[in-house]
């Protein structure tokens, strides 16, 4: 991803698609390339990583969310999702997984109780636990049931994105009460768990984001998270805003990546139209100006979501003391970072092939796989309905209802 | 611009128009509430706000860019365009002269001689001036002669904005060696500069940036800037970003403005359509979905702004060490910046007039300044070959040539 | 509007801009140059422009849409448009009036008695009448009331467009019954008819949209149209669409007005940018990319507008046998057309400026009311709804239901 | 593709989606649903559609645009066009194949002397011929060498659409002047043409584009057509806008399968939002809200394409009496219509998916391929230039040249 301009010296600023990721920018970088080397292939065919999950593992980049108390990294929320979006540039399907190993901590953070967080996250460094996740709110076919002295669980989930390969899994199910809903964290490996490897999307192709059977799982109380549990502080809400970032940052990531690959293949491939006039395809003006064009909405698009995710940093940092207000302005900036990067991000991934021409439709540069994954993943849940959360804020000062999605 | 929600608590942070402009908060929104009151009245009058120009004299904000070691506030770059930023909310023109204030103040800071900066700054603190310009690089009926002991300058310059009612003036001209151009500071007063008063256009109608006649104008050797002069030193190529930021702040400002007038009108005088079901406008899913489609791009916007108003204090503070590549990777990222503004800015302040419906029409309101303003002011310099220098650099990591539009 | 390119022979078929209005494309020309020389200057003074609706009547237009029965022209609805379209260029506002004068005729024609359309369509031939109306369907405060053997008008009516200086008026009130309503055809002059000359928007300025007051208008029963009157038969529901294709024009009108001012000033007084490499604007290869994007949207506005006037034109010669299917689909058709060419018209407006560059925005060209007059026509009711009625359409297979908007 | 609303009667013009293609619809339709059933399975396979295009053999449908001079159907331009838009709704691939046939046809009209059409067209007609090409202008490893009695092609040809199963090739190469240009029209079969069968783009993937590698074929000079030849006349310079016409409708006809495949996800499959507030998904305003503007752009699409069809068809039948102003307007408005209809394809291709949600992106519905199919085929050649070609004609006055491509 190194542009290396003619005659400029080598200073690594001069990379346009590096991402500064602080203290864990090499670490970043390196398993962003690894990961960016067989993205292509692995797009096509689908299915699980597993090793490139390896890789991740390997990558000790795995617990930066995780306090420095329960001997995590302790990195910020900004950082982390920066994190993300340089992983996205490279391999977004590993980006999604990578992501929402954080999201799940954050869970543990959110809802479970001061025991709980102690047991989980310390084994989470320890035993270096890639987490997925079984947490779809829509899903109906899925039951908790006390027996004797522990609970079984029943049913299946959808879109249990990075399920297979887990060595825990977050799950949702309705709780006893009318409305309630609980979060179980339990291996992946436990008896009954079983992950029916039946994704197979337009994009995100290997997330693993089937559905999970559960087959008479055996849960225990404890592992039941909470107090707090779902929604059971303020604070507790945040959760799902944590997720909204993730998903920016995949949108952020992929044009990224897209305009990264682009420029490459301007750069080195590209012939330039015979009607042109130049020598070279990069230095055609039509396609310098959409170049800047496009480059200037990335731009909007990355900024906005660092602030975004300042934003969440100060709204986390307030701990239990957080309020409404705080609590529904960081939902409605977070709400803006990310309806705003779909949309530039869907543009870009697509309007690269512009600039790069008809040859670079050949199917083994896998140049679409940004524009799927874009695609695929700001379907998340509406964007339609953030704007009309954010509009309604304007328009008569309501703040978002906290829910699972905002 | 307060957003006065049903309901909530008169917490200030509630309202999602407000700028923060750090200690001089308070300042700029006094300010800026009174420039607004007669905004529209005075945007259909034309001509100069010899008033207006007083309440800025009288804000004590004209001196914020001016060091504390010539007794100014020593401000940082993004603060001052957060005022920019918020006045332009209010009052475009009065915004755009306020914002070359600044302009003229980092002319003196980065191309005159230590001696020249400690007079000219030392007396723009005690006196209060308000500076004006007449620079506009390609003006071709301006000359400078030695004259004995002295110079005279002789022509005519354009787009002079601030002009009338300048304390004092920076003009350009070319100098003695082809290619050379020279800043001239001299006082408004100075017999033989005679304002033309021929400013009548689409927009910024009070920015008096009609044309100036320079009528056998004595010019003392020591008012021409220097050394280092134009362009005399790597850190003096900095003054076109101080502009071009400028310029990207009115576009904020006014996206900013037209969103907060129309949010107001909406929620306070607006009818719901027959046909939509609903009791309130603000009420309507197609006026919150447009609000908040609408808002998510002006947050982009401010935040690239603010995020390029951050760079340019990095290559600031680097003073005379300042290198070829932070200069250039400076002026691209602000050249992004500004062409996502302009064409933002653009789009808010036409669609906001779909939520408030025909009877926002009606001449008096004068809502379209915000559009008027922003497609004036925006064509100062090509959008286009900003776009392009930013798409070479992607492309092909050649920086942006230094000149006095980049 | 001529575009005549070096070298090219005197062919007229050389004219991007010109508009085939079959036989009367002469007088149309003929009278839209004489309207275009002083538009410029009437938009900044607003108010009545009498000498040149004196023009108007003297260009035999006014009377296309009368049958031959009764004398008058005849011609179908695609040529009226195109009138329309060829005038608005010209003169927007005068364009709107124009247009109205056919609505007026057509609500005649689908609203009036055998013998009112006789007496009043006759009259409109030989004594050249120019028709306004005070029919906005929102209003309250306006009553008709049967005194004796005749009725009284009393009230306030709202955008009543081409009001002042017309010779007969259609104005709308409530029926006696529930719900009804009814249309009265009254002379202008008629005592008691108090236009308050109240119009001062910000585009449209000389369409006289302003208010009238009436003050016990005394009405004869034969003045009140009818039958079948208002939405009397499934054929007397196609007002609203005469009157939507009438804004749609409008639109249309203006961007190939602002598209053919462009281009003339860009070939005549455009200066080059001094880094673009070239010696006239013209070869800028920014400002062809840009004319290109632009012309393709304004062809497809044109072109989806000729197709719906088509599909108006067999809705109409379907006379009474005209079904719901027929209707409700033809509703859908110009509802696609008209929020089509607002929104094209609206970026074509605003986006000619950046061909033109800085100094096209000095007010004596006043190239900014077309931008201007689109953003107030298109308010006329909100495209949202437009865009619903066919999205559900598309969806749900629901026709539009008639309203006096759709 | 039939909406059948509910309560709606069987009148076969409910369908939004039925294309009129005058005496053909039946045949078209037929042949359209037929391709539809698979289309979405074979998209994933890729490679070629033997089977399928064997069923358009059957259709009747491949003589279209032979005269009927020589025993083919005559269709003018515009309905052959209409054809290719439905196909192309169903299966753009084969759309893609079934459109070059009438440009192949095209050709022999164009270059080929009369004794060839006679030879050619009949025997087209009376075997029922599918052609395919190998005629890249921009192929430069291909060589015809006179040697004895006839000639010897030898090299490699890419983006050799149809080139598999195909019973006719026209091929190009350079001819023995400097700058001339030939086709050559050989059997598919001929020994020596080795399709490499290599396409596996990201989209139009059974189109068989792939290269041919011609391996000492041997040509007779009666099959190297001409005169004229490749513009060898006025009228030949036709070609290549025959063939941008074709690309034209393979995007609108992506635009109406998309929309026509979502709408029916949407009444049939699609769950409402959560917190929509409606029953079903169709119902929810912001989903009609997305299908009417996007139905009006591809309307806009539609209409413009109908009309550049028509201009083709003027031209045509000018014969040998057309000049060069009528051939360079036809090109520009055909550009018009086919950078409009690119970039409302794209758009509406993508943003389809908003509406459908993320269950839509499961990749057994294939949703996906419309907009890959649009994306590949679009940057055919830039669509910047036909911008460029189109401005610099607004700006100037100066037509496009003629060239393989305009």
């Amino acid at each position: 991803m190194m542009l290396a301009p003619p005659g400029a010296d080598a200073d690594p600023t001069a990379d346009p698609f590096a991402v500064d990721c602080g203290p864990h920018t090499e670490a970043t970088e390196t398993l962003a390339r690894a990961l960016a080397s067989s993205a292509a292939a692995r797009d096509r065919r689908g299915g699980s990583a597993l090793a490139e999950r390896q890789r991740i593992r390997a990558s000790g980049l795995l617990t930066l969310a995780v306090p420095q108390r329960f001997g995590g990294a302790g990195a910020g929320w900004p950082l982390i999702y920066r994190v993300v979006r340089r992983l996205a540039a490279a391999d977004s399907s590993l980006a999604h997984v990578y992501g929402f190993q954080h999201l799940q901590v954050a869970t543990i953070l959110l809802y479970a109780s001061v025991r709980q967080q102690e047991r989980l996250l310390a084994a989470t460094v320890q035993q270096n636990w890639f987490w997925g996740n079984a947490t779809n709110p829509l899903d109906r076919q899925i039951a908790l049931r006390p027996e004797g002295e522990h609970y079984v669980l029943e049913g299946i989930k959808t879109f249990c994105s990075g399920s297979i390969d887990a060595d825990m899994l977050n799950v949702s199910a309705p709780g006893s009460a009318p409305g309630q809903r609980v979060i179980i964290a339990i291996p992946g490996t436990r008896p009954g768990v079983h992950p029916n490897g039946d994704w197979d999307a337009l994009g995100q192709r290997q997330t693993d984001s089937g559905s999970v059977r559960f087959d008479r799982v055996i849960v225990q109380a404890d592992e039941i998270l909470g107090p707090p549990g779902v929604g059971g502080s303020p604070r507790a809400t945040l959760r799902p805003l944590v997720s909204q970032l993730v998903l920016t940052e995949i949108y952020v990531g992929n044009a990224l990546g897209a305009l990264a690959a682009a420029a490459a293949y301007v750069r080195e491939q590209a012939r330039p139209w015979f009607d042109a006039g130049v020598a070279r395809a990069a230095d055609d003006p039509f396609v310098q100006l959409r170049f800047g064009a496009l480059w200037s909405r990335y731009q909007a698009a990355a900024a906005l979501a660092d602030a975004a995710a300042q934003r969440l940093q100060q709204a986390w940092d307030l701990g239990e003391s957080i309020g409404a207000r705080e609590r529904g302005e960081t939902a409605v900036a977070i709400a803006a970072a990310r309806v705003f990067a779909a949309d530039a991000a869907l543009d870009i991934t697509a309007q690269v092939f512009d600039n790069m021409g008809a040859r670079a439709t050949a199917g083994h540069h896998g140049f679409d796989r940004y524009w799927r994954n874009v695609r695929t993943h700001s379907l998340h849940d509406p964007l339609d309905y953030k704007r009309r959360d954010i509009g309604r804020w304007l328009a008569l000062g309501e703040l978002p209802q906290a829910s699972l999605y905002s």
